[in-house]
């Protein structure tokens, strides 16, 4: 039997194009002799469709596609996941089921049961998990078929569940596994998720197929990856990253095993690619091809101005200066030579004239009151009027540069630099930054040195430093990633020897600035917890601060 | 025996504070003669406590707060609301409790079995649903105690869910029933809870004492209306609507029953309270008095001043004109004589020295290119710049007036009237706020009455009106509404008789303007259906666009 994975790019809610371009993999398996093709956990409506799933009609059209994509799968049969209506009235109204499609029909359903219900998952919000399963026979091979995360809890060793599908279907003594996946990236996920599966494989004795998404769904990026084992646990094939790839697998020399093949898995390289694609992908699924941002001559704005343009192509992304009376020479020059280098036009449109008029502007209601954050903030605003001017009158889509050190706490102005459609590096803490800055120069140098060696600075004051304000960036990110990616509190981090008040101080201003992420763009996401979807937090409260 | 209930305003994750209330509410009981106190759910952390519930840190802080209040049980039992550890390895990490507190120490634990998660809810990215049901014995009295959403699956009607803790419970032949809440207030929402109480009331044939939280936690809106019912359903006490209250009941006057006493449910008037209590617990709990606000002359800034001049004292609120070239004289003069009625100070900030300003700086850019919507956001975003200048510079939190309507279709300026820290009226549709405007009105001429008769609108070119680019507000708020709260897909819409391109324009306009949503402040739910946490749709997908 051959068995063809496909990991596809979809966009949620097109139906439409999600069923062309599954005919097209549908056609494409037939002629590479496949017997089945299989595609990735609710993939006919894309993930995560999120409430779109309490719409009726959004279902019913689901639905039609499974039935129109059911009269394709003649001569290859077909693996997919759709969500599905709960037949009986008790739990919830539906349930996320993968469909086996043979012969112009349905010939199996399999029902996810374990629900992901954290971090940027909201599964049981909307599914009722499975309580039954089933192997199905297709071609005289028995097949347990499962979904994403039914075979994370190999043996009932994941305390998060008390149930193990495979555990049960292992008695229908099934030939070999199918796991239809959307697996988000993460830059420390992948290795995780081949661990997953070679200890299924093991586990049970049999192949696994397991196929997931590509492309970025706003936030979210798929990074495919998906991977075939032997019995034995030895990964026969990991699919490419960050790409589109139909394969082909012949079960017999699947079973046989071969050299274990799977790709280099290195940090920054990952959230290079990660990145490319939650760029392309928000502006292709958006229908916008160019792009605008401020380019200060700092480190943020010139990492998301080198991954825009090589994302959007040189041509398409705008780049605008805004130098102010703070602004220090090197900054305009840094910046000009990065525009020079990536081939990107550029303009200067300083904002002395825009800051005197708002000044002046107030004038009458500040008097005397001495030159203070607000001030600081007007000349942020600014810049964010201009480049929405620009994004308006050409169909730009801002990109916003803030870093998540930044965004932890609270160092920067809401409509400000904290505006844009799009924030590319905000799931980078500053020290990331600069690492991705040095990988991004690997060949030849991109970023001006100076922009990566100089001290950070927002220039919005005569001297100004961020060091003024905040610790040091290594201790700073350190202390962070504890408090976001660890959720350790404020007594284990001082327990892991570092500095009670800077602890204190730190974790109070993530607190405190829990409004202002709550109005930002929604953030690439790269890590295991990024500001977003995946962390929610009250506003209102008095936790730590 | 004497059972006091006590419907309190919390604030997440300030132990001390809540402790502090609940101890002189025990005192306050005792005084009265109470054997027991009943308070909320989650009560000690405060409701919802989201993502803090991940950090053990937080829990040992509850469960520290938990000790301190049962040293304080000693005359009187206390029944409170916490998060408790799950002692076991399988399943979520905590159960969402209910303690029964007395003698110093912990005689019973009860934990919630229906875990909501939909619409504003996640308590199953929590909490691991209870299995197990237990009446307690207190002086001689079989007490029934469950939480919250446990009573609202009354025999198993509900389809959610497939467990009903009381018709376990009543085999254990309780005497009375205590439910603990968190119930946040939408305007249809109090009717549908003295219905569950009296049927569970009558159901189980015991009184049932129900108790509420008060006060508001960013957008959500808890209103109170305890309850107490007799065992034929009858309601003996509905306590106040967003006021805190202790009330002290007598067990066998409750058998007894009595008239019904249930207070009067109209939608504008609760609404109206809901968000004066919304506005006031936003800057209590921020630590904020203060608050600046643009007055356009139109409806939705006259109706926010007014709820906030009511919320926050006239002197603590500042209003600012911002004149542009395009606004009519009638405008500025509403908007005086709409400032003069509440008494409270305004400064008048023409926009056009500022807006002039980025219009010659966009110049070079821009050049001949006709006037379009980007100069009409340039307006919006100058006075963006100018509130958030007052706020940065005094410390007043910016109150943003848009409407639904408006957030539904996207008729707004990102980062110029869409700026703001709470969004007041962003859940009450256009024809809502003028129905508001009579009512605030109904005693005396507040709001002036061309303000709520002109046609709206923006003012940003010449002789602009919302009805230029939008449907009569009738309509789309009756579209939007299906929509939205109903949840009803295009077809279902169109069947209401409801004209197709009308419908289709609109629906397309509600999900392609998802990104301008993403961005906006907290918005103050009165619906069953608000913008915000209980609503979460992707950004970059096609559905209906």
């Amino acid at each position: 039997m051959r068995i063809a994975l496909a990991q596809l790019n979809y966009h949620i809610g097109n139906f439409e194009g999600n069923t062309e371009k599954m005919i097209r993999a549908i056609e494409e398996a037939r002629l590479q002799g496949a017997d089945m093709i299989c595609f990735g956990e609710l993939a006919l409506c894309g993930y995560p469709p999120r409430d779109f799933l309490e719409f009726d009609d959004f279902i019913r059209l689901a639905q039609d596609a499974l039935m129109q994509l059911a009269e394709a799968a003649k001569e290859v049969a077909v693996v997919v996941g759709c969500p599905a209506v709960n037949p009986v009235p008790e739990g919830k109204d539906l349930y996320n089921t993968a469909y086996v499609l043979a012969e112009g029909k349905v010939i199996h359903q399999a029902r996810k049961a374990l629900l992901p219900t954290y971090d940027i998952f909201d599964e049981y919000r909307y599914f009722e998990p499975a309580k039954e399963f089933q192997v199905f026979t297709f071609k005289g091979k028995r097949i347990a078929l499962t979904i994403c995360e039914d075979i994370w809890n190999i043996g009932n060793e994941n305390p998060l569940y008390t149930v193990c599908p495979m555990d049960e279907m292992i008695h229908q003594q099934p030939d070999f596994m199918i796991n239809i996946s959307a697996s988000p990236f993460a830059y420390d996920h992948a290795e995780k998720r081949v661990e997953i599966v070679e200890k299924n494989a093991i586990r049970y004795n049999l192949p696994v197929f397991y196929v997931n998404h590509v492309g970025a769904q706003t936030e979210l990026i798929f990074d495919g990856g998906s991977l075939v084992a032997a019995p034995d646990g030895t990964v026969v094939c990991e699919m490419s990253y960050f790409k589109e790839e139909l394969r082909v697998f012949e079960l017999d020399s699947v079973l046989e095993g071969s050299a274990k093949q799977v790709q280099e898995k290195q940090k920054f390289p990952l959230i290079h690619e990660a990145l490319l694609t939650g760029i392309r992908d928000y502006f292709n699924k958006l229908g916008f091809e160019k792009a605008v941002l401020g380019l200060s001559g700092g480190i943020d704005s010139a990492v998301t101005a080198v991954l825009a343009a090589q994302a959007l192509g040189s041509r398409n992304v705008r780049m605008v200066l805004m130098p102010s009376q703070y602004s220090s020479r090197h900054s305009v020059d840094d910046a000009k030579e990065l525009a020079i280098n990536l081939g990107v036009d550029y303009d200067i449109i300083p904002i002395e004239q825009a800051y005197r008029a708002i000044e002046s502007t107030m004038d009458p209601i500040f008097g005397d009151l001495p030159f203070n954050l607000t001030e600081e903030n007007i000349q942020a605003r600014c810049r964010g009027i201009i480049l929405m001017a620009i994004s308006n009158k050409f169909g730009n889509i801002l990109l916003n540069t803030s870093n998540k050190s930044e965004a932890a706490v609270g160092y920067g102005t809401l409509y400000g630099d904290m505006a844009g459609g799009l924030s590319v590096i905000g799931d980078l803490y500053k020290t990331e930054v600069w690492e991705l800055a040095r990988y991004l120069n690997r060949a030849e140098e991109i970023i001006p040195e100076h922009t990566i060696i100089k001290p950070p600075s927002a220039e919005l004051r005569p001297d100004q430093k961020d060091a003024d304000s905040l610790p040091p960036y290594k201790d700073l990110d350190e202390i962070l990633f504890q408090y976001i990616e660890r959720e350790q509190g404020p007594k284990e981090i001082i327990r892991q020897g570092f500095d009670e008040k800077l602890v204190n101080r730190i974790l109070r201003l993530v607190n405190i600035n829990e409004f202002k992420r709550h109005q930002t763009a929604p953030v690439l996401r790269v890590s295991s917890k990024a500001f977003g979807m995946g962390r929610r937090m009250p506003i209102v409260a008095k936790y730590l601060c």
